[in-house]
């Protein structure tokens, strides 16, 4: 691995300077050779309410110019000399078509998976995370999901029966036996319901469900050991909706949702997360026309996806 | 009841489509038949610094709209099969002549009382709630005041003499006596202060006064017990200033006040509010034009106000 | 006709009280006894860039609120006494399913053009607008199309071979024979282009093509006067893509495109337009999104609908 | 006069430092000594629409900090060397209380004449005119008036009979004989009506009145001469509401109002006017809250008023 | 050539999918092979007042890819196919230290120079034409100079005596022998001066000098002449200000002037000129951080660009 | 000291009335006879990333004009009857060249200084500090730095070698001898690193260094005795970068970084802070550019400067 393989330097050349690659890393035509790869998937059309998701990918690959390469949160890890990683762009979609784009969304993932990397995702909107779990699960058989999310997202279907959207994945998911829920949770949930029975249904799929109140009531290392224990080893596809957080620190998604934990308190949780065996991962739900100009829901997505990054750095260089 | 008394179902009809009303519900021309009457009091004659708030009912409207009609934190109640509620639109105000519009406020506000109806009022800037408390009172005599805030709200004249505006509604209601303050608290006043003397002045008045700090100390359910004494079963009137908030979660007031409690710990505590016999409320000083695109003040408001009406359906349910 | 039947008047109601409605028209469930319907088409399904045209038709009616029921440059006609109109809100839509989508939109637009109205459209984005001539032109046989638009958006297929999108009605509107391309004409083309033969193309489907240059060469009297010879007296449909104008006067718009006519020069060229035999109309492309805080572009788009409205009037009072 | 009487100069000092007076004029405390004061009236209680004038005088003055003090149109004139100009700040309102702000309005812009100085005032909206017309005319008597407005603002009462709103001065103004309307003219009118009579009612309270395409037919040279044949040599007041201008260069007013000259157009009918004997100007309904980050209505706002000053200086340097 | 060297084709991916370069070219990391060269200079070490053009290159690509291969207004012709075209990203720059950015820009347009490509500048402030002007001069010889900007930019020096700003580059640049300025021409001045000489001081430098009103009086095909008449067939290096048009088209730019072309009046222009011997331009002072949501200012910017590019492609097709 | 040496009093007259000072301040031309004087410092020529901090210091006075004279934090101290403070203006800067801009600064803060007045500074970015250490240090040798802030700024170099910008203010102190790094701490610290030595660079300069999660673990009181005992006594500089606090709070700030304290937590921490030898302070990093319609950070920094002059006033009295 050479040294043209890292991001730029932002004390030699100011981040504002060339194209905008996540965490102004290289650029790759395929995954080959990564162990993480990079991908957009900037589908809206599953945004039934605030659309504008399908800008996304670009919002956080702008905000994550202002991240750097080591992480103090897991032992000052220099993340891109444990791990080979590159931003593959982003995938084909067809606005307006949800078929066609989620067979275009599955195929880019699975070229990833296929070439032996982890796709680390950025949407686009929920909708997206059924074509990667398909994509993945694929490979990999039945995964454990480790969802953060104020909505379950396991309705059935939406206006007059059409089965896919922001708010259908993880049921979908069950169905096709994508994910293992029993080895599943989600966690985060708040927030009014259709109906009286939403949360559960999903628990009546098979998830561990978790409201924002149950996820912050331990603490972030007795959370996270319950997760570890859920998962039970199993490959696990991470799905982090950024619409979890707080609107005060998540203003820029699809349906905020009032009172959820603070960026700190969330980023706790995730840096308290060790040793999941992660096969996958989503940041769904950034959305830059809500987003104000402090871009602070785009920087969130960032810091996110840097820190599942980091915690695939440990492990590989564990290893 | 019938169907078409509920909200739009935003599984069938997405949330966007067709005219705003509050969480979607049916417009009605009178309070007539209803337990509670959403009315809008778009007035800001009474803002001293930024205006704006003529915009707040529409922008809470619009807000509202991505609300469920199910309400976990209180049992799963599904509020619209409890309550008959409509949306009234908004009152009439006359922009640059405050007593006119006073009236006007007063009078709207009267009809809702005097069909039986419990008034759910959006403003509109906090010199709103003169005309709703003189309207309310008129039929249920001096009213325990519920008061959230990060401000008094009593100083005395602004501008040389000037008795209304958004600073002195609670001053003007001791005096006029439509609110008992020794059944009344006033919670979250915070920041800095015209004359040192400015709190004791709300306390001479009678009101029990807490800050930001004394609100946030004990937690929800101790403040929730505090209340409940103070109200002693009394019609109360809850007044929710959404500066009382911070301003990280709500940017969108005239005069906003740093360091507040987050949206989750002010939820926790209206959640934690039962049985207070509730004959009127406001949820004042939303102003769009300073909220940014996300308008997560505009949707905090509508959260508060749907809670509020679950409060209100729990009572109903039980009788 | 009552007088209830008419706007509110914004000398005795301020313009931000109450639900806006298409210029605070009364609303109605179905267009019974309406000469035209006001109705929105909320879709950006067809939006391959800038999406959020979904927000077009509440945008539309925001600023359409400003507008006064007299016409000046139609001899000071009274609109509403000549025309009996209402505003039905929106058809249903779903986002991410075109064909879904349309089905909605031709069956909404049909039951206006059945109790004998004329539908006055509000988009969404482009893609609406071959429901509606399905529609229209399932009643009055082929329609003549005056189009104002950037783009010809008669191109073939997208993103692997989609058919319908924003760039697509008016091919699929010769090719279903819903317009007759010979009595039709598309104005105020410009800007850069896929291929050198993108205007031929529409040549060759039939239709008369006027670039910007075209359009503004010869003053708005000759070019009404050309419109007039080429639809022949026939049952016309106007479609108006709000990026006809230039993006100065129309920044809020999917696609704008550097050099149109401003918008006093677009309002010229509507007011010289008379005698058509309207029975249809769409305003397209208006994204809220984009549009700055002014709305300049929704009120554009406001002041187009009301420009119809007043030519149908004229008519309708001299017949 | 001395050099500390000067603007900053901004090729010494960068526009951004130091406190925005207009243009970087010196402030100053009263009018004794000058030529022309600029004084902020910063009221929108006349606002029956978009709120948010009373921050138009510092928007103005924000903008104004990027002009410098030659003007080319007329003659390479240095214009603070011709006349003693320094900025007085703002006089005092009372948000929500027209009349005590009415009195508030005309006692500031009294003391202004009174010193022998020549007003020079930012709204604010159109209301204030009236207050100032009354200081003015009190000491100049019946003016001649030269208003340039896409509305005539001669509506007789607005919301149940209150007699001032940004709508009313130019009636009341004949009313109390402030101006004699058979000097006086208004011009730029447009736009959709209340009554088919409201032109009319104009003309026939005496004022001769140009819609905006009148305004435009013939040219500045031709409308300057009308005008200067017009006002007679009476003392002038002129009225400028940014409104006048298209809302494509002017997005950041109460009402805009589409299809009007644009900035260089309007500049061109102001630079080609001479030798009026101004005794007072506003330019009114700068609304930094709908105006963009460009701030080109504020900046607009200040070219105005610089060019006005323009004016006075040459008449000043030929006395 | 390849075909991998074309733009994305928006027709088979969606605008907004992937990393945004000008028009969707492919990327390059030098200029060997190619004709030209788009290359962004993003200092705003020159911006005395509004900054933030260190953000213009990244908003021009951002807005470009709006843009399509094929260019009406100069016979249909196919850019790509006549000239091979490549992003470079953007020099590197230092900020808050203009010497060193002026020493990193003239090296990195060298480059471009050197490998015989003609460089396609995006700005930057207007300080950065100084080093590309030093650049290009070192292998053609002095220059003439099309300067399209509301400002003549010959300023002498800036705060204390600093000789390179936004305000100064075609001082410096007759100075240093950079540009023949008796074959050179201002176009587009206007607005406010800081001394009677300004526009003077242009002509004593050798300067042809035309106000906006002089460069709009005889229409393009007149203006183009005379600039063909002017340079006398010498390389010709041309400077676009966004400035330059009117503030209505062009908010997002750092000392906007009232009063300028329109976009339309603009592009009409640049459409009129033909055979310029183009060896490098620059389009400078895009600054999205006023641009509003439309972005319009970029849009602007990306087609005078892409103009610039037809121009070039027509020669290269004749050769 | 007279009366008219305070505030304007907001009760009396608006607050949008009239030129915006720090907290209504009047306007001094000197520090003559002050205690404490407000100067702004509006460079961002040290801004590697977002510029825009030159509108910082009169953004943080527009919000300031919401506060008010009493701090009820400690003891309703009259802050204005204890100390003389008046408001300076802004320092010179030079855009785009740091070496005059740092000597501008510097002199303009030892005039505070020499005149015995505490400077109360407003930034401009982080890279203003190491002037006003410099003056500061002149008159009072090595200071004690009490520095909040979510990033070290002791980088060496930037950019091939310039020493001087935002991140670099801390370590230039140490190596010049201004502060004497064992009395000093950094507090706040967070993020991701450009080396695995980031921080233990800032410890081996002889900074005591606590991040965020140190800074917060033990509460205000402990955390404010912990400070007391490392400054010993000595004069102490406070320097408070804005994007300490978390991005929900602080989004109009350079670099922000997910995760800081909240707006209340950092209050509650400099409220605890008593008996500092406070010879200087600096808010920096305030961008209103990145700020949102609410302008919460420049109220941020607002609030933070008035607690250091409560806490000097404190001080004050009790001599």
């Amino acid at each position: 691995m050479t040294d043209t393989d890292r991001p730029f330097d932002s004390l030699a050349l100011p981040r504002f300077c060339g194209v905008a690659t996540f965490m102004r890393l290289p650029q790759a035509a395929s995954a080959d050779g990564l162990d993480v790869a990079v991908l957009g998937l900037p589908s809206d059309n599953g945004s039934p309410f605030r659309t504008g998701a399908r800008f996304g990918p670009q919002a956080i690959r702008g905000a994550s110019v202002m991240l750097r390469p080591i992480n103090p949160y897991r032992g000052n890890i220099d993340v891109f000399s444990a791990l080979r990683v590159a931003d593959l762009g982003d995938a084909a979609v067809v606005p307006g078509y949800m078929p066609a784009t989620l067979s275009h969304l599955e195929a880019a993932v699975h070229q990833v998976v296929d070439a032996g990397a982890c796709p680390l995702l950025l949407g686009g909107d929920h909708g997206v995370s059924i074509a990667s779990l398909r994509a993945i699960a694929r490979a990999h058989g039945p995964l454990a999901l480790v969802h953060f999310d104020a909505h379950s997202d396991t309705w059935d279907t939406y206006f007059g029966g059409e089965r896919h959207s922001a708010g259908t994945p993880f049921r979908r998911a069950v169905e096709e036996g994508l994910v293992d829920p029993h080895r599943s949770l989600q966690m985060g949930l708040r927030g009014s319901l259709f109906t009286p029975d939403d949360v559960e249904q999903s628990r009546r799929l098979g998830y561990e469900v978790l409201s924002t109140d149950d996820m912050l009531a331990e603490g972030p290392t007795v959370l996270a050991a319950r997760i570890a224990q859920r998962v039970q080893g199993a490959p696990v596809y991470l799905s982090f909706d950024l619409d979890v957080v707080d609107p005060g620190n998540a203003p820029g998604v699809q349906t905020p949702e009032v009172g959820g934990p603070s960026a700190r308190e969330m980023m706790a949780i995730l840096r308290a997360l060790h040793d999941l065996d992660l096969v996958g991962a989503d940041i769904v739900e950034c959305n830059p026309l809500y987003d104000g100009p402090g871009a602070i829901t785009a920087l969130l997505g960032a810091t996110v996806a840097a820190e599942i990054l980091a915690m695939k750095a440990v492990l590989a260089r564990r290893r």
